[in-house]
């Protein structure tokens, strides 16, 4: 039986993604029927980057379900100090544990570590690249909040360019029926072209707006991120714009009774607190819902082994090199090259940074 | 059945307290008999500040109830680096844990996390403002060790202007017939004048004094505390009169048979080495009481509600600020400002720092 | 019934270590059937310079008992930075946990622990002085993958002057009749004097040799460890020599199907990645084994008592401060002073080392 891994969630089939989904739905009901179904057993969190609300919230799941963890928070404390390797790394803890959640700055380094890992490894976040337990736990909370994943308007507001949440949610909710997307930032922040071709390969209608006033009483549901002041072209022009882009009671008032509202959280100013008080606001019961997503996965993983495909499927072209700086086959330059040819690209498997040949 | 938290232990009445002695004490003959009580359950301990010592003592206890711990030990790890609001990371931590242990550098933190969490909330240290279990574990130790907590004649030696520990002891034992307080620090490090309005109201007798060696041979308990250096006013003072608040063997040669040392470490000079060996020193054992105390407290407010008095009491005035600078209010501006007004004074009801109107 | 403690696997009869091999092979053929053997028991890590490594071992053989583990792992965060000892701190710790491991920069600083400590301690590596959980895991690793202990020509290659690791295994290994030694190093980093004193009075063969090549073909183990850039007289003799030191898959040509290679990881670059992947390196198993090892120590010295020699055999000398300028004994001045009397020397007992009188 192979390892099975959750390092991109396109990796599966949808029908994996809603087995997950109703075991989350059902471990929601009653989770303390799920407790000691781990017990024994240990997860690894081996964060290179800081992120205590995702470390927390994989550790609550492992805690929840009567396992227990080990791993480390910070790189400055870990033996990579001493310049090891991460194949190693993973090598060692694969003695110490039994799956492995893995954050790390550089894309595709989840993947990088499977391919060194007898256990499963779950990507908790590469860089810029993924976080599939995140798009998850949106779907879940659309799920039980909102009554489905097809048929649904969806406002997406704030930095559609740069953030990773938002296109991987885009590009699950492409796989149900019938979703439509009301794209809603400044003119500097649109979604990039590769995330419209995914759309109109899907045949999901999508339109882009800059006010989100205008199109709050379409949605079944607003998923809001943060826009980071320096991605503003200007500071006169943030003073400008920032309003249009902040969920307030007002624009609340605009918008339906079923509507819901998301947030990937850490939230900055982008809703302001008088939002949290209305019951359309779903975001804590969302940090609540990714606790239950992730008891869903380590249990799937490790009870439950739904085949995953192989972790490569394209060939070596030698001499070739990633030509995204931020992939990992920079910093770990024993990984085995790997690219997927397509007419006239050369993708990469690891960061899937795509080049023409 | 509205949540209990421990903010300050004053919020509780003094038959909640010996509940929670008792069972402390209960517990203390035999550990094992409560462990799995806790099973399946988890403590957050987010501490905003490092605190090594009372972190381990949180989480060894919840640990001995059978229970598992997250939390972060560190601000710059945590959300937190990233703007997130204490209201927001308390409602996300209600999603991964059942009670909360908290310590924070700004006075009134604990209470403002009460305010947005569904789950216990534990003060573990509010900047200089409160330290509840700390005081919690001083009855807890000296009811074990010296048999009751009323007709005891305590000296107080140390830093008693800025003493935290030692205001908090000093306003619990107020709450007992007949306890007699010796004062003993440098002339600029006195009591505050609300303290010695605290005992005057309690009807408690108390002598300020500047020797150690005069007055140890009349004393029950000898609670000492570190004066720190910086605090005399002089390297000359300092050098002068340090060894006047410094227990050693000699001293202890002075005191009765049965007194009893506690502090509550960590200890840098202030008490000898030698004196650890003395039979009268407690405050190892003391460290031992707090685990069993706070093993106590994590039953209670699980499971055992003690109804606690509403948070709020007071009323907000509009445009009023707290006039104490490291208010949490000051830092979390979403908080809603409120004041307890009596006669010509304000009362925050966060820090509880007092201000003329 | 006294405490055990690992502070230096010579305190210990040699029958107490095959005690502990024979369990920790009687472990890893069936590691849950131990589950649950610490229930309830906790292991405090106290790491006073981090190793994530170590410490996450520690932790995972704890866990996989089913107990649960509290400590720090970083000096800063800890009580340490406000100016408490050691011996304070154990003492504090004795109350939260049943059993410590110790990691600390200073030589002596686990024996200085355990003076104080009433619970079991284990030397988690003191300074450059011992290591002798790592050591354990070395005589578990040749047990199960060589299958003896003596009769065995051993290769140890890199570091022999600074490897603390290395000096261990060799002090281990002269104990088994009939071990060979090669060591294989530059010239300036042959192994000390007293290293061949120990050899020389167990009657040990050995051969200095500064080629990897020309002996491994003699080898039944091979022994790998890093040597620092920084230790090679110039960054010419670096360059010039480096590759002497690298094992690769040519070098494993030239040596026999049964030979095996260990290294205590982390490596770095003294092993090339492709050696991996050969069956005779065994280095990432044992990792894997050092987790069974610790099981083994941490049931041996809270479940089976085998009595351990006193900590201290010597006596004070009045006025005598021991040489070594990075022994614990400096940077705690309380600590009673300790040395043996050997005709004209003394050897302080906490770092072991030697001055003429």
């Amino acid at each position: 039986m192979s390892v099975n891994h959750l390092i991109d969630l396109s990796d599966w089939p949808r029908q994996n993604w809603e087995k997950i989904i109703r075991l989350a739905l059902e471990i929601e009901q009653n989770p303390s029927r799920f407790y000691g179904r781990m017990e024994g057993r240990i997860l690894a969190t081996l964060f290179y980057e800081p992120s205590t609300r995702t470390q927390n919230s994989f550790k609550s799941a492992m805690m929840r379900l009567g396992g227990q963890c080990v791993g480390f928070s910070n790189p400055q404390n870990s033996s990579v100090s001493k310049g090891e390797t991460l194949a190693d790394t993973i090598r060692i803890m694969n003695g110490y544990a039994d799956i492995i959640a893995i954050r790390h700055p550089k894309e595709g380094a989840a993947k990088a570590a499977a391919a060194y890992s007898r256990c499963p490894v779950i990507n908790a976040g590469d860089g810029g690249h993924l976080h599939p337990t995140q798009t998850l736990t949106d779907l879940v909370t659309l799920t039980k909040e909102v009554g489905r994943l097809d048929n649904l308007t969806v406002g997406i507001c704030g930095d559609l360019k740069y953030g990773r949440t938002v296109h991987s949610l885009i590009k699950a909710l492409t796989q149900f029926p019938n979703n439509r997307f009301i794209l809603i930032s400044t003119k500097e922040l649109v979604i990039p072209a590769y995330m419209k071709a995914i759309l109109d390969a899907a045949g999901c209608s999508y339109r882009e707006v800059t006010s989100l006033t205008e199109v709050i009483g379409e949605l079944d549901v607003l998923y809001m991120t943060r826009i980071q002041r320096e991605r503003f072209p200007s500071e006169q022009d943030y003073q400008e714009q920032k309003n249009v882009y902040i969920l307030d009671t007002e624009k609340m008032s605009l918008a339906r009774p079923a509507m819901k509202v998301l947030h990937p959280l850490p939230r900055v100013d982008e809703i302001t607190p008088e939002v949290d008080d209305d019951p359309r606001a779903v975001y804590f019961k969302q940090a609540q819902y990714g606790v239950y997503t992730r008891m869903a996965l380590i249990l799937t993983l490790l009870e439950k082994p739904c085949a995953g495909s192989a972790l490569f499927q394209g060939s070596a072209h030698s001499g070739e090199a990633c030509a995204n700086p931020n992939c990992i086959t920079h910093t770990e330059p024993y990984l085995k090259k790997s690219f997927i040819e397509t007419s006239n690209m050369l993708m990469c498997e690891y960061c899937e940074h795509k080049k023409l040949i």
